[in-house]
This record gives structure tokens, sequence and C-alpha cells, in this order.
């Protein structure tokens, strides 16, 4: 049995993960983000843990496959990556030789969204299958497109921008992007806040909504306590997620979506909504395609980064 | 060098091109599609021609590679096809073996705008690229997505159908495939035309689209002639469409859009007309993607369908 480190870095933490080729994981850990100075302990860092824990494990370097890295940025089918702001890396850099140097043993990087699906089609919500779209709904809205067992990078990284499908002419407000109308503007946590505090200003009705600090958590409990404003809320939500997600069949035609990210803790309530949407607009041949909740968590990125290198070793 | 024919069978007529493995097209010619009695005879007329075109140029069995098959209709990655209702064929077969049977010689299946974009990709308006997204604006709208040099054929058949992406919440007519609000609906032959009668209908304004028939010709001809109203159809068209891909650069991020079809022979003032808004709405790591018109026309199949069975027999 060979052995292989998923590596996923965040601008808190870095979570890493021992694996062995079939994808058990035989132990994780976190270890600090040091994002000052341009971030430049961060792969030295790694590559102290991963050396101290093969040393612990008797893990001999001939045992190894190799490591698997995502990071917050694009990182191109090279290795390259451009910056990653929230690491402290500004200029362009290969990732994968810089590890790989550190490690003397093979390495692979990935976009962490994309990653982060790779993971879910491996062991998680979309074990067994090859075509995996994976939607994450967090702070802002990511996305994996997994064709063949494969992430689709994309030209200029781009592939996998759920977020940032264009969805609503008529918005006023900017996305994070730029641009105005973006899904993550609605479907994310923050974009679920924000059409909660719109359909709220609009009447008097009262609400569960009305108590407390609103949150997407706050909208779902109050769907699932029938609350008439929180139910207006998710049927937007649900329709502009639905509706990309129908999009996204006719293009790609996943075997299955996965959801995941916060957003999606609030469980079953969420896909009612979204395949709602979804199959008033999927064309005809994918109305019946899969929806499943991401299983995997905050270790999706670990999962699928210890995929990308044991996918290249056995090819 | 060995050589492969490309087969893409219409419903009026079946396309042959006999190739060598570096894909220059040696000879091509037409035979007719006789779809009476469930098209029993369509596979056989083509089994027949083939043979007589390696016994006219001297062409031994040893030498060929195969033959790819391009149908309108799905095709799964085993070569099964559901149905082709343009060609009399209503039961589910595999066309593959079917053929290869015939001709006792490896066959490759694709559906028909699939095997265009593959075409395209290989020797037309994309070559050099192996991430390519193809849109054929015609009667309808088809689509072809090409990721790695490989078609995207979707869990159900149904990658790249974008004529069925959802574009328009308000409207009330159906689309062929019993949506409403697709894309095919406004980007068409028959959408433009349906676009520009709208347009006429609301308006007693003058315009050169008030003489003779209404046609996608007459319109992209009326904005050459800076026609008010040709122009207000064209930007209809172009945000509709503009937008759509925008979004498939979200999803698949391709090096290269290549539009094709009836319609494309507008020209570079169709591109103009897309480009302006799909700037407006892509992602900005894909704003600059390149857009081309497609070349090889009608021959984009015998094209493609020759590529299927280059790519396996080189693998």
């Amino acid at each position: 049995m060979k052995y292989c480190f998923g590596i996923d870095v965040g601008g808190t933490t870095v979570k890493l993960g021992l694996f062995d080729e079939a994808g058990t994981v035989l132990d994780k850990w976190e270890i600090v983000t040091r994002t000052e100075n341009g971030g430049e302990n961060i792969l030295p860092d790694i590559a102290k843990a991963v050396k101290e824990k093969m040393a612990e494990k008797n893990i001999d370097a001939k045992e190894m496959l190799g490591a698997g890295i995502g990071v917050p940025g694009p990182v191109d089918g090279k290795g390259f990556i451009n910056k990653a702001v929230n690491l402290g890396w500004t200029e362009k850099f290969n990732v994968e030789e810089k590890l790989s140097g550190l490690l003397d043993m093979p390495v692979k990087a990935g976009n962490d969204a994309n990653v982060a699906a790779l993971g879910e089609m491996w062991k998680g919500g979309g074990a067994g299958c090859e075509n995996v779209v994976m939607v994450t709904l967090g702070t802002g809205v990511g996305g994996g497109i997994i064709i063949g067992g494969e992430i689709v990078t994309g030209a200029h990284g781009a592939g996998g921008e759920i977020g940032h499908i264009h969805v609503e002419d008529k918005e006023t407000d900017s996305c994070g992007c730029g641009n105005k109308g973006c899904l993550e503007q609605y479907a994310s946590a923050t974009g679920v806040v924000r059409l909660a505090k719109k359909i709220l200003a609009q009447t008097s009705q009262d609400s569960v909504l009305r108590d407390g600090e609103i949150s997407a958590k706050a909208v779902f409990d109050g769907v699932k306590a029938k609350d008439a404003l929180a139910m207006q809320v998710a049927e937007q939500f649900g329709k502009y997620l639905g509706t990309a997600l129908a999009n996204i069949s006719a293009i790609v035609d996943p075997e299955v979506f996965v959801i995941g990210g916060g957003v999606s803790k609030a469980g079953d309530v969420l896909l009612d909504y979204i395949k709602k949407y979804y199959t008033e607009t999927a064309f005809h041949g994918c109305r019946e395609t899969r929806f499943e909740l991401a299983t995997l968590g905050n270790d999706a990125g670990i999962y699928g980064t210890a995929k990308l290198i044991v996918s290249v070793q056995s090819h």
C-alpha cells in the first residue's frame, strides 16, 4: 500500500490529511497559516509538518505517491498560481514545483473549490460518479465541475466559477467580482440575508426573522417553522439557484449535483426549494438529475487534494 | 499513412468523407438518406458506399483506422442511440456495433452537434485549441462542449444542449422542447425572426424589415444598412446569446467560442453584438475569451466524426 498527503490551505489554518491510495484517511490535523511576510512560511511550514508525520508514522519516501495541495486562488494546469490574496501570495509562481522541491516528492496543486468537488466525487456526496458538479454555498458561492473524473480548470482558471453566473438583469448592487446580478448575490449565506432584508423591508407582516440577527440559518429555520416571509426568501433563493443549475445541466449534464457549504446545513428542505425550480427549467433529458448534500464538510479539500495525486500517479 | 471515414447522417442526405489520419480530406461525397421502413437501409447504404470508395481508391482494410458516424440524436458513451426521429429510428440500438459489423472496422458514434464542434476544434475555427464551445445558430440552436479535446456528452446525452439554456422568465410561448424561455427561442434563425416580428408589431416606425419576408439574413442585412429596428433586434439577440455564453464561461471557461450555422453567415457584425453583452456579464478572468466564426460549414460533421476515430485509435 502506498500513501499520499492531502493539504488544504486556508487563510487561517492549513488542513492536512495522510491517506492510503484507496482513500482511507489515516490521520488528519491542522497547522496555522502564517500569512505574514508575503506568506513566505506557508510552504516550508507544510513541508515540515509532512516530514514530521512521515517520521512519526515511520513512512519511507519510497512508500509515498506524493502530495496534493489546494489553494484559495486560480491554479493553471501546470501548477502556477497567479496570486492568493488571502495567503499573502501576490506574485505568480509554481506552487507544485516549490512544494515538490521542499518535500522531494511529486506534488499536484488545484484551486480549493475545485479540489473540494473532487473530494466529494471520490468519497462524499458524489461517490461512484465521474461527472459531478459541486456547489459550495458559503460566504460566497463556489463550485467545481468534474467531467470524466477530472477537474475542469478552464482556459483562464475560471472553470466552476458558478457563483458568477449572471442571473439577474435588474440588480443595482455590485458583486465582489465587480459585475451585477451574479448568483452569489442571492445564493450565498450573505446573499440569503440580503434577500431576507429586502423582503422584510417591503412589508410590515410578522415574521420570526424580525427577532434577532438575520442569517441563512435563521431563514431556513423559519422555513421549517412555516414562517411565510422566510418561505418567500427560500423561494427566491431556490429560483435563482435552481435555474442556474438547470442551465449547468444543459451545458455539462452531470450525473449528480452535490450541494455543500454552511448554507447546506439546512438539509433536505434546501434541496426541495432548489429542485422545485430546477425541474421547471431543466432540459427534459436531465430533469431527473440527482441532488445530494455534501458529506465531507471541511474535509472535502484534503480528500480532493489526495485524489489529485492518486489520479496522476495511477495514470 | 492510415485512413478513416467521417460520416454525417442527416435527415435528407448522408455526407461522407475519406480522410488521412492527419485530417486531410481526400474525397467527399453524399448519398441519399433513405428514412422509409424505420430507416433500415441507412447503415447498409453507408456500408456499401464506404466499401465502394475503398475499392475505387484501392485502400486495403489494414490501412483503415475505422469510421466515425454522427447522428441527429443523443448517443451515449458506449455507442447506443435512443432514437433519431428524423432518420426513422425509433428503437434504442448500438449504432457503433451495428455499423462496425457491416464495415468490419472500428466505429465511433456521436451526436451531430457534438461532432461538428469536434470538427471545428480539429480543423476549423477552434483549430489549435483543446477547450472549445461551439454554438450552431440554425433552425434551432445546437452546441458542443469540448474539454481537453474530448466531447462532453453528459450523463443523459444533454451535454452541449446550449439552445435549451433558460434565458427569459417572461416568455409565454413554448420552445420545441416544451419549456418556456429557452435560448433557442431568441438566437436561432426562427428566434431572430420572432424577435423581429415582435419589435415591428410594437411600433409603426419605418424599417427595411417591412419589405418582403423577414429572415435572420434580412435582419443582419438591415443592421449593416443601419436600419434602426433591425439593430434593435440584433441588440436583443446579442443580449440573450452573449449573456448565455458568459455563463458558459463561468462553468467550463473555454479558450474559444466558435459560432456556426446559417445565422452566422452574417459574419463579424454578429460577433460584435454577441461580444458586447458577453463582455458586460462575463467573469473578469474570462472577459477576453476569443470568438471565431466556424470555417468548415456543412463539412464540420465529417471532420468531427473522422476525428472521433483518429482520437480513439491514437490513444
